[in-house]
């Protein structure tokens, strides 16, 4: 939950006169996305969101992250689309800090997820990589495979602070990603944060997808690989095949998956907890006791590691 | 801002199963409110607000805040209705803790509050308590002037520890109080917590007002003297006579006071003034640091005491 940049009716004003979106008629701080102010906001014309960009958001990459949610929408991807101020600029400015509107999606996120959900969500990113073929941007995924070593050499330390003996099986995490990480495959622009909470249905049915934030140019079967940490494990730390399974079903009913990307699933996966653990204990150390925001617990990341590290058995047979 | 209780969807399904208000569209936690989680739903029949009651909230009390919220909506007051569920109950049960749904009402609150707005919420109070007359129940006011001395007998150490000196200014207030509190006025059931972000405009018009979680039977002035001091300080603590004078005539306009009730604002902003200050006092003390909910700053309420004791010059002339 988060509201770090707080706005005035009068400041609301003045930014919205720069739109062609009528006069507020309600704006409210909303408890949702962990990097950035939201508000949900309704004006004469409609309900909007308003995010004000805080510190994490690099200023220079938020022209690629709205141009690609643009280009999505414009593709018939349900997700928001921002909207363009009356001189066709789609970044504001709100208290020295980038600013947005978009369009707002309904639909709802689902906290349990069920092998039906996964089906359906795999489909949604299958559709997602479609409508995003023929983006003309590009946009290096700085937390991408070529950035672990890196990040891992400064969280050494914390790593075995965290846990005994945990420093050592990062690092073979690390070398063995470094050895194992497939080449060839597939690019484009990926999500790389489909997690359920950015992914909304209506009941069962996929609805849209929202928080383009981390999106960058990688392997589209990398996205996939995130996907399977983040709506395949139980609570209690156990790899859920049949939902693994699903998803990739879901997936694969828009888009094949070629035989090398099928393949390489497992490893893809690994490498996206080692990313997610990474950041989780980057951010686990840097935040300060007492923050508004909780930092997300690393040791999730951390058990989803041992799993990869005993082989996800995805498939019944090799293709 | 505050979700201090998150929920599911399959939660929110089970919950709104009991409603007939068709399902869930959209789900979002909103950083408003201090007392209680807060959510905005949208259901295929509309848009509402599902409500959370937090420990500050006692439940025995819920049923007179629902009972007038309801009232008050039945007789054209422009504030959010409970919903009824199929067995006509107003409220209900999510995680072992009391919740409501209520209608969802439209406008905006105002930061920066003008003479305008203040004429406006004054005619937007005497409307409330027009449409409170004939509610049925009455509900003591428990943060009224009888509780003051009480309140004051716990937090004498923590005044003087804000300020030195403090505790023998702040005693000198509970025994002028005490001597000259007016009896006799008329009563109602009052907002009691009738502050700028509890109120809401559709451009400079009153749209309605929110929040009557501290509503009590009081005088119906008293409420006035809450509003005085919520509304017409400026920031640098000075009092702005010409915005108090706006909202009093606003008030008159739609219902003129008694000639006792106007002499006796200036010692009911000062009682007001007073119970701002011990309740800001007493959260200041408890809160732990780190919480998600910053308290209020009592000394904002310290410097309008000041104001008060100066006395207050409200209109020209004794009337």
């Amino acid at each position: 939950m988060a509201v770090y940049t707080d706005i005035s009716d009068a400041e609301l004003e003045a930014f919205l006169a720069r739109y062609e979106l009528g006069a507020p008629l309600s704006f409210k701080g909303v408890a949702e996305g962990v990097e950035n102010s939201n508000f949900l906001l309704e004006t004469e014309t409609g309900r909007y969101f308003l995010t004000i960009y805080e510190r994490r958001v690099r200023r220079e990459d938020l022209p690629f992250f709205l141009g690609f949610m643009q280009h999505l929408a414009r593709h018939g991807f349900p997700s928001a689309t921002p909207i363009a101020d009356r001189e066709g600029r789609l970044l504001g400015e709100l208290r020295a800090k980038p600013a947005a509107i978009v369009s707002f999606l309904t639909g709802l996120s689902v906290r349990r997820t069920t092998p039906t959900h996964c089906r359906a969500a795999g489909a949604g990113l299958a559709w997602l990589h479609e409508a995003a073929q023929g983006f003309d941007q590009t946009r290096v995924n700085d937390l991408g495979h070529a950035a672990w070593a890196g990040l891992f050499e400064r969280l050494r330390g914390e790593a075995e602070a965290l846990k005994p003996g945990l420093e050592a099986q990062i690092a073979g995490d690390v070398a063995h990603l470094a050895a194992a990480w497939p080449t060839g495959l597939p690019e484009g622009v990926i999500h790389a944060d489909y997690f359920p909470d950015n992914v909304f249905f209506r009941g069962a049915a996929f609805a849209g997808a929202i928080d383009f934030y981390f999106a960058a140019t990688d392997a589209l079967a990398y996205d996939i690989g995130i996907a399977l940490n983040a709506w395949c494990f139980e609570p209690d730390g156990s790899f859920n095949v049949t939902a693994a399974r699903a998803f990739v079903a879901g997936y694969e009913s828009r888009r094949p998956l070629l035989s090398a990307e099928r393949q390489a699933l497992p490893v893809l996966a690994h490498g996206a907890a080692l990313r997610f653990f990474l950041t989780r204990l980057a951010d686990w150390r840097s935040t300060p006791a007492g923050a508004l925001v909780r930092p997300k617990d690393p040791l999730e990341y951390e058990r989803k590691l041992a799993v990869h590290r005993a082989g996800l058995a995805l498939f019944e047979a090799a293709p």
